[in-house]
């Protein structure tokens, strides 16, 4: 199956996530770089791919898909020889699970470090969320950590290699930089290990240098 | 099938979401419910099905599932007569996206207007997260309202009625009570009503109430 897909994605982001599953399949596709910096996601021209203002998105030949979970299992799917989502339905709910709480739960704790002007207008609040939010990724990555322990091998889920593992690794990128040593968590610093010897995560890490 | 589900949930929480699709599948199962002001969620009994302290979680034979979207899909997946999840990829990818939409964003907005010391300990921050959620409400019911309207009839996505549709239906619940009008979006007016007309939706809201 040829597609025409156009990756629009952002240095350093949760992007990285669904990057590595593009190379991982070895797909064509066309990076946009978004300069978050300069303002790009509000800008007309990427509005109108995602009027979120968000990144990451992925056009593909039936439209723009945004939400990197959405993008990941859409990837996946549509793919299904790479063995990057199990069939069985209750292994593929232990990846939606630990997805969905990297969506909701840990990207938002680590947005409250450094976009804390989202949910409140006020400086001082804002000081308040980026202060409490190194706490918060310690809790995940304890929550996490647990999780990882509940099975053998390096992996996120006991599937062995899902894009649950691309999307893991994106989040723990940020760890250091919200203050948490990830060494404090040997499951998720063996996890991350593991990942930085995938030939499709040299080559994103090398892209978002 | 026959299964043994316990389903722990807590009042009017994102919990009516998987609450609804267990009634219009008409499975047995066995609530049990959390009291969220008690603090029950922190309790020792309930953090041993949940280390999260959050509903909804399902009991279920494999082993207990987290997470609003993950149950969602599981349950959909594991009655496919149903037909509340398409197999096609994209149209899949468009139900996904919408659920992560709701799972990332907009239940996130709504947890700043009566959960903010989730991301401040100061009793400031927190009131001025609290004064900004009904604007991030809104703005979160505009990108939906779009999204509605890029489709015909009343349903969430273009593939009728999905899993995508309880879910919009739990987190608009919520509008009023944070301070917006849902009339101020006529198609997601159209789709509140249309939900609330099912029997699923009536035997719901009657254990609710
Ligand atoms: N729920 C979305 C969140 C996407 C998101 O927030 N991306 C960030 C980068 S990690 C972004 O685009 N930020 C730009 C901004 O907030 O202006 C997803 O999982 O894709
Ligand atoms: N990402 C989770 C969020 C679950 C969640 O936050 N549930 C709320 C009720 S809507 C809760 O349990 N709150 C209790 C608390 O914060 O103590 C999901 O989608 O299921």
């Amino acid at each position: 199956m040829t597609q025409k897909l156009t990756f629009f994605l952002a240095r350093g982001t949760i992007s990285v996530a669904p990057h590595i599953v593009l190379e991982e399949l070895g797909l064509p596709y066309e990076p946009r770089w978004i300069d978050l910096r300069a303002g790009a996601q509000r800008g007309a021209s990427y509005l109108e791919v995602n009027p979120k203002g968000r990144v990451p998105a992925l056009s593909t030949p039936q439209g723009v898909l945004t939400e990197t979970h959405a993008i990941l299992v859409w990837l996946a799917s549509t793919h299904p020889d790479a063995g990057l989502l199990p069939a069985d339905p209750w292994e593929r709910a232990r990846i939606d699970e630990l997805a969905l709480y990297l969506a909701a739960t840990m990207h938002v704790a680590h947005a409250h470090f450094a976009r804390g002007g989202r949910w409140a207008d006020d400086a001082d609040a804002v000081a308040a969320m980026k202060a409490k939010a190194p706490a918060l990724m310690a809790e995940c990555c304890a929550v996490i950590e647990a999780r990882l322990n509940d099975h053998e091998g390096p992996w996120a889920t006991a599937s062995g290699y899902t894009i649950a593992d691309p999307y893991l690794y994106a989040v723990c990128r940020w760890l250091k930089g919200d203050g948490v040593a990830i060494a404090d968590y040997p499951a998720l610093a063996a996890h991350h290990a593991a990942m930085a010897e995938r030939e499709a995560v040299k080559t994103v890490e090398a892209r978002h240098a």
